[in-house]
């Protein structure tokens, strides 16, 4: 038993603790095609070389989830395996595009620790960073996780909680974005004529398709990236028999949501960032989902970026975050 | 809602108007993984790298029906969003390999259109053609779908119904197909001795093996075509409620009938056309799927190709059209 | 009926008999994505071409049991189309790096037919073997299965039953296996500290995880191996309706136990040799599979090899043969 991993328990996370986290991954077209054939994602940009060229890339990049699944999956054996529920996200910024072959490996950084009233669980705060094989960060983000006390009679550490910005500011989410050549940017192929300036402040947009979801999707899906959350996977082992059946894990529906936000986002082609997201209720096999977002700031990033806009979507969804637990 | 695609109505197509589709695509050697998965092809020519350089081929090209379903997926967003019944197939041709590597598009020319006379839906003909990066034909095809008007109170346009061939002509056929090297096919690599001297005119093959479909599987592979029809993905929305579940797209159901005469036609591993089609019955997961072939004629093409047979199958598969409506 | 597969029946097998099977098939990194969907496996050295590289591979070898598989599958369609059980295997020796882009071939040899006293069924004992497209051996391996006869007054053939090893020999075990810098070796990346020398004579590990398994899973997978045998895939024709539902490729379970096993045994990266196994009894969809491990024998392999720890699990894995039927 000795030599199985035990995951960390809330006694072993401490600030300023730096995790390297196991197996490094090279991404390849076989990952891109089973992510398409999960989600059935349809952005030029990531769908065809031939597109990706016209406008500036060396070739169709990995789509941005697909690159924050890889990268997230490999801390949940060291960060979130003894977790009881993964509360938060924040400053997750996509900083360099990544290509079939290159390899990906993350690091996390505790930031925060706060021990719950009751002594038994609390709250460890990463930052996690996703690297390539030439050790260019291309991925960045903090997520808040639940974890259990080992030995509840342990003393309580001091309390730490960061400081977190309710969105990445715009000025930061420049940075290693691709420069893209607009004026080759093919509408007719994107598959969209709405462009940046065509959405307005507190516009909504329901993507109207639905998707049910299925055991075996979310099980390929869950384990492509290599996360090995116990959840997911054992119709038996849900933890404390909360829902005594597989939870399907968030990632998954967030990748559902961004695949189905291109039918009214269809130019939205790369995430820049994502300032905040939260699982707000759990998804199981036979659960259909949808989406809609809304526009809550836009900001110009000058004539090679086409701008951002804050999108919002549905409980389940990413969302900024309103409040923090 | 005016950002998402609401589809095109009958009273939106007229003759001669052509649709350039969005969403190239390239096809990759993790879309070839794929195909092997959800249906269990064996054609050596597809399957091995060796093999296919071994007769002529650069590579192994991908197997045909991939590419149709590839060149079809994008046509739906703008013919069949609104469709009521994909009614038929004709005069489809594969004229060129696709190999890894190569990207497709789709471009969609309205030949016909037929008001019905309830006045609320009508019959749109297009012949859809895919390309790939260097501009070459390599799939083309006319398919007739029922689609619903959204006015129905606009007059109602002139009938124009194409004249279409019961059979693609064998001198057309013969065209872009890939002159291949007799003497090196390998009957022992490919599992079949039988060539086509040995196929008699009305002689009918019964495939033998039987494959249950799941609803993972069908989804998987209609997302991978990046095929957006509703009523393949939310058990809510499959319109009219006519089944309440979910239709499976039926270019899966000829793509596992095509895979399944592996065993009897394990010769046969390139489609040179498509003589006409019709989904019979729609097909839910669940279901058990069989094939048999008939030969219904025989035209040699000359020592350098093997020649050609007719093929009819079950009623869900691809059959030579009898009746067109 | 005439040109589809039979397959063999007892009588049609003889010792020294070989059989060159049929379907060539090169690996590639999309049947890698999906064999790391299927199973989650995480050694590093399969997982990241850097990783590999840095111990002396030219990149990311394919995971030793989808080779297994691969050169599997092509074996049923001549030797166990009319099996009745899949009885065992023995002196299997994974003997060189399979990459993606190489082409796997198989032959088998007939070493052994018993004809069982019924007079009805006999085991057939073959030694198959992969190559890859330089005519090298990858994989050896025995198996023996049990056949029927078609016509049972046929006369029964004198017994051959062949001497296996209870184990691959250590010396033998040796030959070809890839020499790795034991200094490169980054045991923070591969995810556990645990080398060889750390294991102990009798030890027993749990590896705690389960994964229950979905129809659509061992399907996607057992097609990707062109793996033939009909009770996988069709629900109705489960031969004798011994079970009425449809058997997974036994295997599948392997592969999940092997993936499984990544939890204790994080650095036993490569499969040199399987001793023996059976497939105790049948899995289903629904099920849930375990996996454990005992060290049953430590050999060391020299300084360039880690040495190597017979491996045993639970009753539907690989275990090495107590007794042989």
């Amino acid at each position: 038993m000795a030599k199985t991993n035990p995951g960390n328990f809330f006694e072993d996370f401490s600030v300023g603790q730096v995790i390297r986290h196991a197996t490094p991954r090279t991404v390849t077209a076989g990952d891109v095609a089973l992510y398409t054939a999960l989600y059935g994602s349809r952005f030029a940009v990531q769908s065809s070389d031939a597109f990706a060229r016209s406008i500036g890339y060396e070739r169709a990049p990995v789509d941005d989830m697909l690159v924050f699944h890889i990268v997230f999956g490999k801390t949940v054996p060291d960060i979130s395996l003894n977790a009881i529920a993964n509360l938060g996200y924040a400053d997750c910024r996509f900083m360099k595009p990544v290509y079939p072959g290159d390899t990906l490996s993350t690091t996390s950084e505790v930031i925060g620790i706060k021990e719950n009233s009751s002594g038994k669980t609390g709250v460890v705060y990463v930052r996690s960073t996703g690297v390539n094989q030439s050790g260019e960060t291309v991925l960045e983000y903090v997520r808040w996780v639940m974890v259990r006390k080992n030995d509840i009679d342990l003393p309580t550490q001091d309390a730490v909680v960061p400081t977190l910005p309710d969105c990445v500011p715009a000025d930061v989410i420049g940075e290693g974005l691709h420069e893209i050549d607009r004026q080759a940017y093919d509408t007719g192929l994107s598959g969209s004529e709405h462009l940046w300036g065509d959405y307005e402040l507190g516009e909504k947009i329901d993507h109207l398709d639905g998707m049910t979801i299925e055991e075996a999707e979310h099980q390929l899906a869950t384990r492509l990236y290599q996360n090995t959350a116990k959840v997911h996977f054992n119709q038996f082992t849900e933890k404390e028999g909360r829902f005594g059946r597989r939870i399907i894990y968030g990632g998954h529906i967030i990748s559902l949501a961004r695949a189905l936000s291109f039918n009214g986002l269809g130019n939205g082609f790369h995430l820049a960032a994502i300032n905040g997201g939260r699982h707000v209720s759990p998804c199981f096999a036979g659960d259909t989902v949808y989406a809609w977002s809304e526009v809550l700031d836009k900001e110009d990033k000058g004539p090679s970026l086409r701008g951002h806009a804050l999108q919002s979507g549905r409980q389940i969804l990413c969302r900024r975050r309103s409040a923090r637990s």
